[in-house]
Order: structure tokens, then C-alpha cells, then sequence
């Protein structure tokens, strides 16, 4: 469950056994988001959730953006 | 709300309220994705959601991609 940097931004892309499983996921990790009032770019691709984290009002990564990947991961 | 062309695809973005929205309208999306066993690429951008349909096992558009995507237009 790796994150990669991609310019601005890191970016981790999980696959998952389904659209089902997919979707529920997007669904915790939206929990998270909106209790960290930080929001990752998310991509769905059937069974592949893609999970792009900046701080856009920062002009790139902070500490809010690790701290939220942290807890994303810790949903595996 | 208008679905546009993009090569192979149709493409429509949604903006909504807020992320919180953006995510209802997500899985209301997903809902009728199941039940027509054809799912779109789907990316959240806070409050903005595009849906890209195509099929892949035809190499492009079909009849499928139409009525799902008027299925969509009709949760507005």
C-alpha cells in the first residue's frame, strides 16, 4: 500500500475485489476526509480506487496530507 | 448537464454542493451502475464528479453507455 510522488501530490492507488468493494471503500476514506476536512482526488476504475492527496491551498504537500494517507492506511 | 465526447467515451462532469453531496450523488450513481452491470470511471474532486462512460469490451460506445447514461441525467 504504497504512496508515490507524483510532482505536488502522492498518490496510492488500491485495488479492490469489485465496484462494490470499490465503492465501500471511497465511502471510508470519505469518512476520513471530511473528518480531516481534507479531501484526496479520488478515481474509480471498477475494482481500482486511485487516491491523490495535496494541499492545494498550501501550493503542495503539508503535514495534512501524511497524517490523512496515515489513516487511509490504517483502513486495510 | 450535458454529456460531451471524448474520444471512445462520453464525458460529464456534476458539480454538487459540497464533497458530502458529491459522494450521495457518487453512490447514487454506483446504484444504477450495479444494476446495469456497466460501471463508469468516475473521479471526486471536492464537490465536482466526472463520470467517463465507455465500453471497454466493445473498444468503444455503445447503446449501454447511452441508457446509462440517461439513467444518470435522471437523478437530477
Amino acid at each position: 500500500p504504497a504512496w508515490e510522488r507524483d510532482e505536488d501530490a502522492i498518490v496510492r492507488t488500491v485495488e479492490l475485489a469489485d465496484f462494490a468493494a470499490a465503492l465501500r471503500f471511497v465511502n471510508r476514506v470519505a469518512e476520513l476526509a471530511e473528518a480531516a476536512d481534507h479531501h484526496p482526488d479520488i478515481t474509480i476504475r471498477w475494482n481500482k480506487v486511485t487516491l491523490t492527496l495535496s494541499t492545494h491551498s498550501a501550493g503542495g504537500l503539508t503535514g495534512k496530507d501524511f497524517e490523512l494517507a496515515r489513516r487511509i492506511d490504517a483502513l486495510d
